[in-house]
């Protein structure tokens, strides 16, 4: 899988150079105070020292030199994800000028990775989660990059759907595929975007459905072909983009584009739709940490249930969520709270108002207190 | 009362000098983190923007010009107390070298008055507490200084007792005395320091019982006086301080013999002795904000029950008490908690644990973490 080197399974030199796209254009409010529209969920380091971006970094960079890492991202956000990549060469951030949802994100990431190699193979992820077992999710990209390589498919991965969640995409597994070249593997045979409670319940106990991780491993061309025929409006605009020759008219292009691209998601949009496709259950301790009541999901649980990052001093409390940005939190005799703590705010809610921190940032935006959002 | 100009109840000039003594020697640990080992909780801005001691120097300042205003505190609280009260001499404040309680803080100040005025007058104030009807104070202040300087007593202040605190001093207010000279004033029946709950609940039915404010009014030699009759060893060792000459001497007899004198409260080591003491009433909206819960006796408390002093955004919260130093407080969904946020420390606890703060602090001890002490 390495760009120089052999194929450790097969002992087989790679077939295609393998590029790693990090979406990370997401924003959202949940993760607020720690998260703001300067710093999305993903540029906050949820989960320990490193933020979810540069995790997702970590995670690849053993299989994928940094030049081929491209990262895209929002302008808004851009600054921020340069100073928290700066391993990452400047040209490999690919600056959205308008948020697009991602299929219109994974399309631009394509046409650069065609640009630099014609024949590259792209290892797609979204950058805002957090994998526990890092070395079975490099074992299992790579396996998914062999088949790819072999069978000019797409590689979707699967998640153990451990509790009746409403939010995601579930995908359902058919028959075993291509044992041969990665065991385990699956047919997808079928996909349902945020079911109903009774609908989630039933997929979580039949066994035969996955959450969709929005990680897939496709060669670039075929991506850009899938793209053409799923949509359209998506692919004529890129190509414009590529037809743009040099940094400036590019740039231009993209900004004209952009804005009028149909803002379909990755999954939805393009990969749902195309028939053969492949799944790889990823028992890798995935987790979306969702909200700050989710943090017990990728941080250690002590003895009273309580999770803790940075300074915190819990005394007769338990249950709780205690996150510290540099100042001692000491939480005395409180259950089941979130208390985060950040330079210039702090956010006190029970657990299972974790949902609505929202309602702060609303109330906050109300209040034009832009320095806080 | 005014060093200057004429008493404007009956007129006269003022006969004897008043000087105030703030004493800001007090330790403690409710108020953490806002209060620390540096910062006692005289020190901190518990109600406002003004900490509880400029507090007490903004109410005596229209009857004492800043000269006459004599501050004791604890070495290690010095710079902090010089800093915060600009406007007072450097010479003014007198620091001890130890801890010694009122008693020894009280004769301290009363030998410096009588080495600036023989004649001097002294009120007497811990400095830790609020008082939300400053007019209503300084008539009464007014009111007992005329009566000292008649009479040479001794005026106290009580306070009304509204409910049955244990943690209190309480003064039996007798007949009624010096009526012409200050309305309302009663003789003092007795005191009771720190009583059992039941007796606490039947001195507050009675109606009888008032609580001790620790605020004295009394011309200064007869204080010395007092203290070399009912304190002999204090009132020796302040007689070696007053011996020596210059300011070297001075700080050196200080240093040698303040270690030696008995740590007893002015209080009840000498007032409780004192024959024909004169009570005087003060409904003053007076509290001495025990605890963080007590916060809503001296801060505006809104529909809900919260009381917020800083930026504070409370959503779905009830009964709380909000105190930033800077940052916001987003409150979501709580009820009946306490959040506070200094610079380095949050603190979180439900109002009913307020007493326990006390107890992170001791964890903090024990954790050796110094800074946050």
């Amino acid at each position: 899988m390495a760009a120089t080197g052999t194929d450790e399974g097969t002992g087989r030199a790679p077939e295609r150079p393998l590029f790693a796209i990090l979406m990370a254009g997401g924003s959202g409010t949940r993760f607020w105070p720690a998260s703001r529209a300067a710093r999305p969920k993903q540029l906050v380091a949820v989960s320990g020292e490193r933020t979810l971006l540069q995790s997702a970094l970590d995670r690849v960079r053993p299989l994928v030199p940094p030049e081929r890492v491209l990262v895209v991202t929002a302008k808004a956000h851009a600054r921020a994800v340069a100073r928290q990549l700066p391993e990452i060469p400047k040209k490999n951030l690919l600056v959205e000028p308008v948020g697009r949802n991602t299929a219109a994100c994974a399309g631009l990431a394509t046409c650069e990775a065609l640009a630099r190699d014609p024949n590259a193979l792209l290892a797609l992820f979204p950058a805002d989660h957090v994998i526990a077992d890092t070395p079975e999710w490099r074992r299992l990209l790579v396996s998914a990059a062999r088949v790819v390589s072999e069978r000019d498919t797409v590689v979707t991965f699967g998640l153990p759907a451990n509790r009746p969640e409403t939010g995601f995409g579930y995908i359902r597994a058919g028959a075993p595929v291509a044992e041969r070249l990665a065991p385990g593997m699956r047919e997808v045979a079928g996909f349902v975007e945020k079911p109903d409670l009774e609908t989630a319940r039933r997929f979580v106990s039949s066994g035969e459905w996955l959450w969709n991780s929005g990680v897939f491993v496709v060669r670039a061309r075929r991506l850009r072909e899938l793209i053409d025929e799923h949509q359209p409006k998506i692919g004529a605009g890129l190509a414009r983009i590529e037809r743009a020759t040099g940094a400036a008219a590019r740039r231009r292009a993209l900004a004209e584009v952009y804005p009028e691209l149909p803002a379909v998601s990755l999954d939805g949009g393009v990969m749902e739709r195309v028939p053969g496709m492949v799944l790889m259950p990823a028992r890798v301790g995935w987790s979306d940490v969702g909200s700050w009541s989710a943090l017990d999901e990728v941080l250690p649980v002590d003895a009273a249930g309580n999770v803790a990052r940075g300074p915190v001093l819990a005394l007769d409390a338990s249950g709780c969520v205690l996150y510290s940005s540099g100042a001692l939190i000491a939480a005395l005799g409180v259950k089941d709270l979130i208390v985060v703590q950040t330079e210039d705010a702090v956010l006190v809610c029970p657990k299972d108002r974790a949902q609505d921190v929202r309602q702060v940032v609303d109330r906050l935006k109300q209040m034009k207190k832009e320095r806080l959002l």
